[in-house]
């Protein structure tokens, strides 16, 4: 039996979740922008003052996790509740780590707006480090953790 | 000096390429979607047949590359000329291979449309895969090749 | 008295449902794309294998149906549980019929979500074909059935 | 060999028009929205004044228009340099006709511009009479004329 | 303590409402544009008809009160159930007055919609005037009045 | 003579820019947000840090800009070559000031980018000031300068 709950005869369909109760839902992912020796440098030299680096990634992860229902065709659109995503430099591990947050009280949960959310800040943060280092690496995009629903809570095992 | 272009005195902003000429641009870019037994088995079973898994992913691959400009705040918005993005299950490997190559005509190269229609597929594929594993993860999302503008070309190194 | 519920005092706006209940709504729409034989040709020939046009059409009606709000100016944007969008190839009839099935829990109907869903899929063979021949038609675009909210229950006549 | 552009090794993809020149393009296109009698009362004595359903629906069109390359999948997004959409009530012949006319200056034609302006056009009349009669038929959505390129001028045959 | 509840240890998040009510919320804000008397006259020329600038205005007000949540970063995105906006030219006093009332049920207030509405119905005046003057200044953009929610009904004094 | 270019024969379309040469265009706009003594004293504290309320603003800004065609109706959909958006603190003066600075290489201007870059920055202040200080007034939207294309330099007089 087929589990690609997305197909039907073979064909793509948005599931049907009209039957669903709409409850609490919480996803948590996380990316990480693996850096190479001249764009932990950049990082470093520019990221200082207002309007560093990061806070303009965070703020493309929060608006992206909004526009999930438009980018991802089988998703459901939904009115999320909450968006908190974080990105955090560690020079000495040459990498930003970047994680984020999403809640919403719907019928399905928010998996995907909580991985969109990490892929486009991180695509934001190798947009302005490009110039410096065409080389950056986005890896470890993954849920950690969802909880709400009918399949309720998952973790990511260590 | 800083080599974050997109930041003048701190502060973000769009670069001004107002005075270089439109020249053709090309970049092609990859993604890995790495997969648990349950997900190349769930693919393996439902990949067959018309609208398969990856034919959706690509078309949202195609689809994103024409929304770079309003997810990535700082990138110009480019009037893309091609736009190909190709998606391999290779299910001895556990892993979908995603490439996406996207030519324009502009001021400005299109590296972060390439990468942008890799993750978008990348997610399409974890949104459709999710029911079956929700330990998917997507790796190696980066530059391939660049060529145009005056930086010419670049080749990721082996 | 007018029976234009969009309009007050001649202007137009949306009309207001925030004291009308939240129930399921469904709606169903059809459309047919009239073929040309070099149409019904060249479709017959590339429409094998995975990602065929009308796999690529089903796709935008999906992602269609979720923009309905943006593109028709009055309706409300609504939070759509459902949607499924099915193409068939009727060689012999010289046609691709179309139909599209919207669902929500909202406080007014899905029946602008599924007529748009037939309509961008519908544009979208013509998109496919237009190369082969320009002289296709889309007809027959119209309302099915719909279901739910205080109007009841309405069924195309035969 | 297949006439199907969009489509290279059973794949869709956006079509290469990297080497095309830009030139002057125009397309027209046109629709009809068949009325019931109903429709046809309500639009009479809706229709005067200012902010009457033809307008609402013509800005929708040009509107629309310049969503194109984000509603059809594999179109290429242009920088449309002008949208004409005119809606004339035929009350005697008991409907709406729509005509678009769209310019551009690009590498490829505007002829699904033109028809996603008439649909979208089309379909605003629907949803602002659907209210006084759900039984309307959007017809004859098709091509009229298209010139520049190297496909040169074509019209429908009478 | 810091008033500013975007924001959480010094960076911006959209604040969470997960645990909120979700009840009817409305908000009213209104903008003037000051019209120069070129404007002024051309406006009176051209005012006259269907599809006069001021019902251009209007319906743009309406689809932007829906775009809301895409534009202002931290807002939620609202299923808004009402969106009325209305243009009164004022030609003696030299100026178009612009108010917006937008509604919904939700855990939050729609205060950005109601003055996003206003925003950008003032600039599609200012957008058909300025061929005849560019002089033409937006004042007054602000909220009269809001209702719902826990911080209850609010007022602009006088 | 109507001066309304937008409309022809009392109807909207976007105006024809076929014929027109693409050369540089440049605008500036500004925009100022009154401040109420607790909205001051809330940035004075919040605004201090990364990812401070301006910095928001100001990729509110830069977003906006690219946002313009979709926005207003009959604007045309224009390859922005340089946003620049600018978010000034006036403590003493109980308000922030706010420029931008829009470029394209097009048929025509930018004044509607530059205009709707400071609504959506001004408007994003106030969504996140309004906690503090519903009483926020956005006044003085206005084009400050333009140059490029046939009717040339204009500058707003003193």
């Amino acid at each position: 039996m087929s589990k690609l709950t997305h197909f039907q005869d073979g064909k793509p369909r948005m599931v049907d979740v009209s039957e669903k109760a709409a409850t609490l839902r919480t996803a948590t992912a996380e990316a990480t922008v693996a850096l190479q020796p001249e764009a932990v440098e950049a990082l470093r030299a520019g990221g200082v003052g207002k309007g560093d680096p990061l806070s303009v990634a965070q703020l493309a992860g929060i608006l992206a996790a909004k526009k999930t229902g438009e980018l991802i065709p089988l998703c459901h659109p939904l009115p999320i509740t909450s968006a908190d995503v974080e990105l955090r430099f560690l020079p000495e591990e040459a990498r930003v780590h970047i994680t984020a947050t999403v809640k919403t009280k719907a019928e399905t949960g928010v998996e995907m707006e909580a991985l969109t959310a990490c892929a486009i800040a991180a695509l934001t943060v190798y947009d302005m480090l490009k110039a410096a280092s065409k080389g950056l690496e986005i890896t470890n995009l993954r849920l950690l953790h969802k909880a709400g629903g009918k399949s309720g809570e998952w973790k990511r095992g260590q």
